[in-house]
C-alpha cells in the first residue's frame, strides 16, 4: 500500500498534488511549517481518513525523521519560493532549499525511504541561449540564490540515487498557474487593477517571453513519471509547448476584468536582478511519455485571474 | 596596496598560492583551521612580513568577519577535497564546501570586498558526453557529493556578482599534481609500494582516462587570469592538454621506484561511486590568455612521486 511524504503540504503546488494523491487511492502525510502554506488549502484533504498533516519544520531533524517513519515515497515540494526578493536575505535559499533537501534525503536514507520526487525550477539554465531549453542544454551560469539552491538540490538527490540506490525524479517547472495560485505576476497585476483599475506598473518593458502551465497539467504530468519511475535518477522539463510576453498576460488580464489601464513601465530587459528575460522549456521528453497539456497560457492565466477574483478573501 | 585573503591557506594548492603571492609582493591573509593543513607548507611564507596566519574555521563568520578585513581579492581555496568518501559523511560537503563559500561570500559582503577567485573541480561536469569538455558543456548529472557542492559554490559566487556588484573566478581543477600533494592516486600507489613492494591493489579496471596538471603550472594560470578580471563573472578550467589511463600513472610510478608489483584490480570502469572514468576538459579558454602548462602529465606524476619519496616524513 503505497504512503507519500508530501513536504510543502499546504502551499500551492503541494497541496493539488495532496488532492490528487488522495484521490489516487495513495494514503498521505502532508508536512508543512505554515510559514507559507495555508489551511484552506488541505480543507478537502482533512476530511479524508487517508490523509495526515504534520506541522513541523524541514529543520527540525527529529521530528522530520519521525513523520517520514513508513512512507513509500516522497514528494519534496516546500522550497523558499521566494524568487525575486533572494538578495534580501540571500541565507534563506541556502537553508530552506539546500538545507532543507538534505535533511530530507537523510532523513529518508535513516528511514529507508528511497524514492523522491523533486520540484525544481526552469531557471537552473540561467539566460539560457537554446530555445526551446532541452534538459541537457549547455551548462548555464547561476543567475540567483533561488535556482542555484534548486541545482544544489538536484545534485543531492543524483548524488543520492547513485551512492545510496535511491530512485529519484527531479521537475524542472516554468511558473505553474491554477486555483490557489499564492504569489507571482498574474496576482501582482490582479492586486495591483483591484486597489487602482487605471494605471499597472509593469516590472522591465513587458517584452519577457515566459512560459506556464496549469496546475492541473503539471500535477497529472506528476503522476504520469510516478508511473515511469527510472531506475537511478531522471530529471523532466514541465511546461507548455509555447511562451507568452508579459504584455500578453496583461493584455489576457485586462481583458477579463474589463480594463483599459495605463501601463507604467519600468523598463529594461529584465523585472528584477536574476531574472530570465526568455524561459521557454523544451518537453519533448515528457510528451514523450504520453502527456500533453490541456490548457494553453492564455487559458490558464485567464483561469487563474478568474480564481484570484473570485477568492479575494484569500490574499 | 592589493592584499590577498586566502583560505584553505595551508593546504596544498593554497599554500603554493600564497607562496606565489607573496612573491608578487602582494600582502597576503592566510585562513586556514588546521583540519587538513600543514604548518610546515606556510614554513617559509612564515619569515615573510607580508603574510599573516589566521588558525580559524569558516563555518565560524565573527573570525572570518573579522579576519578578512581590509583585504582586496579573496582565493577561496579551502574545501573538503575527500571526493571520494562522500557517502561516509553526507553532512561534510554541504557544510564545509556549499555553507562554507556562503559564509565567505557573506564575510566579503559586509567587509565591502568584491573580487573572488574560487577553486571549483571539473568533476561538476559528471559523467560528460564531449571530451574534452569545454566550460559550457551539456548540463551534467551529478553524481557526487563533492561535486555538488563545488557547483553549488559556483553558482552561489554567480548570483552574489550579479546581485551585489561583486566580480568573482571559477576555476575548474583537474587533480592537481606536485611538491605538496597530500591525498590522491600518486600518493597511494607510492605508499602501497613502500609498504609492499611486490603487490599494488588498484581501484576499478586501470583504464579509467583521466587528466592531471602540475601545482605550478596551476599557480600561473591563476596569476594569468588575475591579471584578466572579468567584469562580472568567468569561469575556466584548468588542465594539461592531455589525459593518461591509470595504467599509465602506474607504469611511470613503478618505473621511478624500480619496481615490477603484481597489479591487483578491483575491477570495474570506476574507481567508487560517483568516480568518473574519464576527465579531460577543454582549456582553449585559459590557452587564449596566453597560458600553457610546462610540464606534461608525465612529468607531474614523476615529479610528484619523486617528492612523495623525498618527503616520506611528510605522510
Amino acid at each position: 500500500m503505497p504512503k507519500a511524504f508530501v513536504t510543502g503540504a499546504a502551499g500551492f503546488i503541494g497541496s493539488t498534488l495532496v488532492d490528487r494523491l488522495l484521490s489516487e487511492g495513495v494514503e498521505v502525510v502532508g508536512y508543512d511549517n505554515f510559514s507559507t502554506g495555508r489551511k484552506t488549502f488541505l480543507q478537502k484533504a482533512m476530511t479524508n481518513p487517508k490523509f495526515t498533516l504534520v506541522k513541523a519544520d524541514l529543520l527540525d531533524p527529529f521530528a522530520l525523521t519521525k513523520a517520514m517513519r513508513g512512507a513509500s515515497e516522497v514528494w519534496h515540494f516546500s522550497a523558499n519560493a521566494d524568487v525575486r526578493f533572494g538578495l534580501e536575505h540571500p541565507r534563506k535559499d541556502l537553508e530552506q532549499n539546500i538545507l532543507a533537501t538534505s535533511n530530507v534525503l537523510e532523513a529518508m536514507r535513516h528511514n529507508d525511504i528511497r524514492d523522491i520526487f523533486f520540484s525544481s525550477t526552469g531557471s537552473v539554465y540561467g539566460e539560457a541561449r537554446v530555445f526551446p531549453t532541452p534538459e541537457d542544454a549547455p551548462m548555464p551560469i547561476q543567475t540567483s540564490l533561488y535556482a542555484t539552491s534548486k541545482l544544489s538540490g538536484e545534485g543531492l538527490i543524483s548524488s543520492y540515487c547513485l551512492g545510496y540506490g535511491f530512485r529519484g525524479v527531479v521537475f524542472r517547472f516554468v511558473s505553474i498557474l491554477g486555483e490557489r495560485y499564492t504569489h507571482g505576476h498574474v496576482l501582482d497585476f490582479v492586486q495591483h487593477l483591484l486597489n487602482n483599475p487605471n494605471r499597472l506598473p509593469v516590472m522591465g518593458d513587458g517584452t519577457q517571453k515566459k512560459s506556464y502551465l496549469y496546475v492541473q497539467d503539471c500535477i497529472e504530468a506528476l503522476m504520469v513519471v510516478r508511473n515511469h519511475m527510472p531506475k537511478v535518477f531522471d530529471i523532466y522539463n514541465l511546461g507548455a509547448d509555447e511562451y507568452c510576453t508579459v504584455n500578453d498576460s496583461i493584455g489576457w488580464i485586462t481583458a477579463l476584468m474589463g480594463l483599459k489601464p495605463t501601463l507604467e513601465y519600468a523598463g529594461g530587459k529584465r523585472g528584477w536582478v536574476g531574472d530570465n528575460p526568455f524561459i521557454f522549456l523544451e518537453t519533448k521528453k515528457i510528451r514523450s511519455l504520453g502527456w500533453k497539456n490541456k490548457l494553453s497560457i492564455q487559458q490558464a492565466v485567464e483561469q487563474t485571474a478568474r480564481w484570484l477574483l473570485d477568492n479575494q478573501s484569500n490574499f
